[in-house]
């Protein structure tokens, strides 16, 4: 402990206050108010974040503040939904510092401010347990128009946005910076992985686009094989992936190179906040283009067919399931 | 661990969806969608709970699931709002136990259900710590009648609904039962106090009522003493509160009658989840009468009156402040 540890009120009105919107009554009051405007639905999402399962204990508070929101402001984005505000539940440990509470703060705010989406209220507890923070983030559709994750249809094409597998490998080469492949990379190959581990980015500019043009969508948290065949199995189909379409960053290529069994890693190592979506082939062309215009590169990557098993993907050399459990991060 | 644990599929399915309601799309999106009322505003809540802080790990599963869901329903009864909704973020220890979620959930359900307030989403996560629950509550109010914890005036009359501190005592004597006073105690008053602590009651009959006649509102979560500190410095007043005029249950006037300083832990203890409200003077009789034909008994208990010091608490004896920090749960 660096520095006196504010009372619960000083904390608030010091860290959180200055990141409210009109709706969070200057965090005065024990609840928020709302008034979403007529004609459009609400849509609601909880995602929390544990020291040492969703975040390094070493990762700069910023980054833990912005990450927070940005996995989201992410959900929010898949489901063609324009944020509102936010609420946070914070389990801060016994020996909290008010110094890390700042900066993470300052990262929430800034997240916050680049989505439009501002403080509403909160709840701050003590816990013997590691930090805890939970969002629980509402934005708003048109009413009747939320793109769903049930409603993929044979014949749709599949397409991812962005890039897979960075911080899945920016993740790995923190836990193990000693294995042969992290050696290959160049320092600036290393910080761009880590900073896609650290510093998801909420793809908000592609919710028209998928309001727009998607029959179904979902952001990929928990690997691309996993989120994809949860996706499926609530559709009631499956598919069939081109592994050599599944969009690479410079990094992530040549850390491939360097250890080929880094794929299974890319698709099922997750923590990628990109956004997994289902478009009807008559609409793949203008919701590439659109989604360009909005500066989101997104990849067609392969195809809903009937079926109940686990999507396939299918290289020159062969085809490969991702078993259930291979890839969990429950 | 005494059953095979499931995934978060099966967890969900099994556990939870039977809890939701129609915005929670069964679960199987990841994200809810609700569409208020035309003329509503949206008030919203979130409290977390943490075993060992919150509540006992010897508590019933039942128990604490309860509590997790209405310790935020006292918000929205405090708020003046009807419950919409809410959304569940779990955090689970690393060795958790189905047959205590199971119990959980049922115990959660039970509350959802007597409040008519279906699960809408939510999220499970791994924890290396305790088991953290926390929940995000939805309620509606009619368009700019939420009822602020910001607005007492002086000469408001100060009331509080049920008894205070039966929760504080029945967490008191689980802590140390050889206590002289909780001898003194007969089972049924132990049992009376330990399920006021285990099991709160949100006073959701009495939103519609503070609706009507109160002016401001709050639950009474930390301590009667610490909450009505923080309206009167929230609304720019302070309060004298008779001591004698809190309401005491019988078997809580049965211990500070063997310990007379138990009075001290009533008022601070906490876990009460009564409502804390300021009524215009010549609202006073019809707010009381309101009140008890709702079926909850509410008792004027001081004054709201000019000044920014601690509230005074006073009684034939003399005149008492409770220091900020004599209270604080954080």
């Amino acid at each position: 402990m660096t520095t006196p540890r504010p009372t619960e009120d000083e904390l608030i009105a010091r860290s959180f206050a200055p990141l409210a919107g009109p709706g969070g009554l200057g965090l005065l009051d024990d609840a928020a108010l709302l008034s979403p405007g007529p004609g459009r639905d609400l849509v609601l999402t909880v995602d929390a974040v544990v020291s040492g399962v969703h975040f390094l204990e070493s990762d700069p508070p910023g980054a833990v503040g912005h990450k927070a929101l940005a996995v989201n402001l992410s959900d929010l984005a898949a489901k063609g939904a324009v944020p509102t505000g936010f609420l946070l539940s914070l389990a801060l440990p016994e020996h909290w510092d008010p110094a890390w509470v700042d900066g993470f703060s300052q990262g929430l705010g800034e997240e916050a401010a680049a989505g439009g989406c501002p403080l509403l209220g909160g709840d701050t507890v003590r816990t013997p347990g590691p930090l805890t923070i939970s969002v629980t983030a509402l934005g708003e559709v048109p009413a009747g128009r939320m793109v769903r994750r049930t409603t993929a249809r044979p014949g749709d094409r599949i397409a991812v946005s962005g890039s897979i597998g960075d911080a899945a490998l920016g993740l790995a080469l923190q836990l193990g910076p000693d294995a042969r492949w992290v050696g290959r990379l160049s320092a600036e190959q290393r910080g761009f992985l880590v900073d896609r581990y650290r510093h998801p980015r909420a793809r908000l500019a592609l919710a028209p686009v998928l309001l727009a043009h998607a029959r179904a969508a979902m952001d990929v948290s928990d690997g691309l094989a996993g989120d994809l065949a949860k996706m499926m199995r609530a559709s009631g189909t499956t598919a069939v992936v081109e592994s050599s379409a599944i969009p690479l960053s410079a990094a992530a290529r040549h850390a491939l190179g360097a250890d080929a069994m880094l794929f299974d890693r890319i698709v099922t190592g997750g923590d990628d906040y990109e956004i997994l979506c289902c478009v009807p082939e008559d609409q793949l062309a203008a919701f590439v283009d659109r989604a360009a215009a909005a500066g989101v590169p997104v990849s067609p990557i392969g195809r809903v067919v009937q079926g109940d098993g686990l999507p396939i993907f299918r290289d020159p050399g062969g085809e490969k399931r991702y078993e259930r459990g291979s890839f969990t991060h429950f």
